[in-house]
């Protein structure tokens, strides 16, 4: 534990501090009505790159969707040439903004994605950068906590999606040293089973399963990574938020509604869970929420 | 002229302030390389019941789309009773939200509703409030003029919907005081011809003519308001910026994709204009749009 810490995520803050925005937490009457809580919207799809994952790739000196697009506009700052293994079913408005950003794609099975990047990193002897198994990466994503609370300091509760686990070990650490009050509980799509991990106090994922079945392609990998889950097991509830597709359209769609905001499914998740759990999270009164990107097809606009 | 001035907007602005959110400026890196200026999008799709329509309507102390959420809005707010009379093609998203707000709704079709708002008005002995064509409503539209100006001072133009001219009266007699080097474009909806009337300098609307056939339902309205039109002729640019369906699909999607903001139709007709009139606007670099409403049926969404 040793390893990563708050003094991580402030020296990150600092050094990305000229280049990252700091990002509006918007919120709705309509909303905070519904839910019974004053509710945080704490708006990283209008980082750079539409996710908080500008931060951790600016941090980690560009050393992927989302990840993808963050890592090929970090290069293209550096005028570093960036090649992208990405999963052959990621959302064209992620492939096409990282072409954008100067970068080559290759595509392949998402379980694919692990052999071909050391494959292709050995025989052109480049670099490997992980997405979220990474301290500098998960340092650069944990000042999106030390952001908001710098925002709305008086939370109860903070929301967060998890994937691999970058973006709640950053923002876990963080606020477990600031702010140790607030609780921090992760959001998972139905399928990863985090809470059986958080159980046995081991990662119980098998490195062969396939990615989650979930239209959140930002949460699609099915194992917290091995840096990440640590500081989840230590700074987390355990008991872990658990959302359908079902769930994530409806949030999107009152998200897209009452507070105007185009975000991806992923970015919805953190509201899915809070209307799904209300008896669980009755005693929160005032509640954080992480969009976390906005990064979807406009193809899903009916016209 | 002397009826309405920019006097009457800061009083308006003062009158308000409490109630009405100062709305946020953003802007997009990639936007402004695809224009070649510096793009401003004033927010007010982020305002009360999601468009300016709200200062309007607090304004004239509640004294109709947008208008009607925004006069049911202000209506609930000091506990007065109130029916909107609505043209039968507006959008579901709207009517249900007049309804959330405890509006009584009564629809019609859109070129009856002048002669039936006043039927009901005498029938019942009601107040009748104008959505645009009225002094308090143009100066609480105007605020958003002058909230802009202090936000970005040195635009060097500014693009605005035109349907009945409320928002463009109040916005180009507020510029015209405070920064009258700074321009302002009207933008309308194909088949409205407001530039015929400009070189007219006179309203040359047929009374009876239909609501303009375009998918911006807030500005279907054909003619420019008594009151609106001159300080239309007097404040803004006589060379008008027309735009089409197509152009404003386009410009919705840049704007969801690029802003990650979901505004309605209405709402993207300046942008569309933006990118439709290169050579006609080359000169100016610094250009503020209103981003003018919000409020489209969710159903847009493909799930």
């Amino acid at each position: 534990m040793s390893q990563f810490s708050l003094a991580d995520i402030l020296a990150a803050k600092k050094r990305i501090a000229g280049t990252i925005h700091r990002t509006p937490v918007l919120t709705s009457s309509t909303i905070n009505h519904l839910c019974n809580k004053e509710v945080y919207f704490k708006c990283e799809h209008l980082q750079k790159t539409g996710s908080f994952k500008s931060r951790g790739a600016l941090n980690a000196h560009f050393r992927s969707g989302n990840f993808g697009q963050a890592l090929a506009w970090a290069a293209q700052l550096f005028s570093i040439d960036c090649t992208v293994v990405a999963p052959d079913n990621a959302p064209y408005s992620k492939i096409d903004a990282m072409e954008g950003y100067g970068a080559e794609i290759v595509k392949c099975p998402a379980h694919e994605r692990d052999a071909l990047s050391k494959k292709l990193q050995k025989e052109n002897n480049w670099e490997l950068i992980e997405p979220f198994d990474d301290y500098r990466v998960m340092a650069g994503q944990g000042t999106v906590g030390v952001e908001l609370v710098e925002q709305v300091p008086d939370l109860d509760a903070i929301l967060v999606p998890v994937g691999g686990g970058g973006l709640c070990s950053g923002i876990s650490t963080a606020i477990a040293t600031l702010k140790p009050n607030i609780k921090v509980f992760c959001v998972e799509p139905e399928g990863k089973e985090l809470e059986k991990s958080f159980i046995a106090k081991t990662r119980l994922w098998d490195v062969n399963a396939f990615p989650v079945d979930t239209i959140a392609d930002g949460v699609r990998v099915i194992a917290v990574g091995e840096r990440n889950f640590p500081q989840l097991l230590s700074y987390c509830e355990h008991s872990v938020l658990t959302v359908n597709d079902n769930d994530i359209t409806n949030a999107m769609k009152l998200i897209y509604s009452r507070l105007k905001q185009a975000v991806e499914p992923t970015g919805a998740m953190c509201f899915a869970a809070l209307l799904k759990y209300p008896i669980l999270l009755s005693s929160y009164k005032k509640v954080g929420l992480i969009l976390s990107g906005g990064n979807f097809d406009w193809k899903i606009l009916q016209f």
